[in-house]
């Protein structure tokens, strides 16, 4: 059998790198503009480490980009109304541009009506049920950060979706399901997988493009992949492993994210570059 | 080869029958309670002959099942500001429980802004974003009236979504999207075909569940349909013909529904089980 070289590299850094870079740079003029630099809110509730990682991450990238960053961090015990009363407050805040509830939050809090309370013009992380319906019907608005990375990924490597078989691996509301809705609106057939799917690796087999969402560490091996498809893996699992076996993946594959270093970045990169895009249009510089 | 039986009928007409009739009774009662019988408002723009069926269609649907139905017929020459001021006073008059926006308006119009003029609570038609988002979150809300329809009509059949492959062919926002995201939310493995999908009949072929919802009269065959296959056939055709060709698909499918009389009539009693449903809740009657 002729031997296939293996897949190139999806390099998230540096597109990432690329895309922080302007938003940076359209910071500091804002900030020229208007005397006024863009803010991200973040909001975290109780005491998760892994949590708590993510935000203390997300801050420091704003920081490095010029971007401000206002933290409320709440108790375990918070309760949903209080916690929406916390969003509905920066919602209202003039100083705020974007806001960000980092999930999970606890079990007895109604996480979706504290994501409703973050208005659309400041829902930077797109978590929203408008802008989940504006993905789904191709319509301006803020993209789910991770799906919309890697979109972003996909275009920057000059992947045709049109006409194409995408398979999303996976089906969270700020991951999977957005991921497929996009991949739709650029035209692409689209298979959605999830826990429930029986055959899963004949589906995959059929994937032109396999997104890699489902937060299983090495669920697909290179026996699920097609020869030459676009893999992405949107998974990330203690010693950086992903959703998808990437030694094995890299032999069938022709374009494939690492981990680290694949979609990781990009969501963050996509975060602060909605954030601008927010705080752009909120002080009317646009 | 064996001969395979022909398809059993998904009837429609039997299933819808019974749930006008609940919807009806519900009605009666209703305004035996509150002095007060559900009222949609139904809205058409321009003087298109197949809209004006259809909504003439479904205000006689509304009179027979005890629903009131106020009529707001606007000149073709409507601007978007107009039909969303009419939608916006509909949303806030507390006599109208539903608004039925009857599609397409004129090309001239903003469609997505007059819809989302209709308020969530009397979304009774499942056209709005935030109506689309809970479908895709399998939120409570209401759903579109043709997808939802299906979805009762599998369900009447008893058959089984989990795990199965359902492939939609089609992705309107109020038919093939949302009716995509309702399987997904019974853990169907779930297929989006198109126009620009290649290769239609091979993915078709694989589905347990296929529905047809794409507009283009016959363009699904027996030869594309899995022996043993349950078909939806969402189309409508002049001359009593969908998107599936009945005839030979009927030699291949386990179930099918006919048309006329499968998934029509079950369109309009969702509506009104739907505009009863949030008359009930507007009336405090729940």
């Amino acid at each position: 059998m002729a031997q296939t070289p293996p897949a190139r590299l999806m390099d998230g850094r540096d597109l990432a790198r690329r895309i922080v870079d302007t938003s940076s740079a359209t910071a500091a003029d804002l900030r020229r503009r208007t005397g006024t630099a863009p803010c991200l809110a973040t909001v975290l509730v109780g005491d998760d480490p892994a949590s708590a990682t993510y935000v203390r991450m997300k801050r420091n990238r704003c920081e490095q980009a010029g971007i401000r960053s206002r933290h409320v961090a709440l108790p375990a015990s918070t309760t949903t109304d209080e916690l929406v009363g916390t969003i509905a407050a920066l919602s209202r805040d003039p100083e705020v541009h974007g806001i960000l509830l980092q999930h999970p939050v606890g079990a007895h809090i109604d996480e979706r009506a504290a994501f409703e309370a973050i208005t659309p013009e400041k829902d930077v992380d797109g978590v929203t049920m408008r802008s989940f319906a504006a993905m789904g019907f191709g319509l301006p608005g803020f993209v789910s950060c991770t799906p919309g990375g890697i979109l972003r990924l996909l275009d920057e490597y000059r992947v045709d979706l049109a006409g194409k078989h995408a398979v999303v691996v996976g089906r969270s509301p700020i991951l999977g399901r957005p991921a497929g809705l996009l991949l739709l609106g650029r035209d692409a057939t689209v298979t959605y997988c999830h826990s429930r799917t029986t055959g899963l690796s004949a589906i995959t087999r059929e994937a032109d493009v396999l997104v890699a969402a489902v937060g299983r560490p090495r669920l697909i091996t290179g026996a699920d992949i097609k020869p030459g498809a676009v893999v992405v893996d949107a998974g990330y699992h203690p010693g950086n492993i992903g959703d998808v076996d990437f030694a094995s993946a890299r032999e069938r594959a022709s374009l494939i994210t690492p981990v680290p270093g694949g979609v990781g970045p990009m969501t963050i990169a996509v975060l602060l570059a909605q954030t601008v895009e927010a705080a752009t249009r909120q002080l009317g510089a646009d």
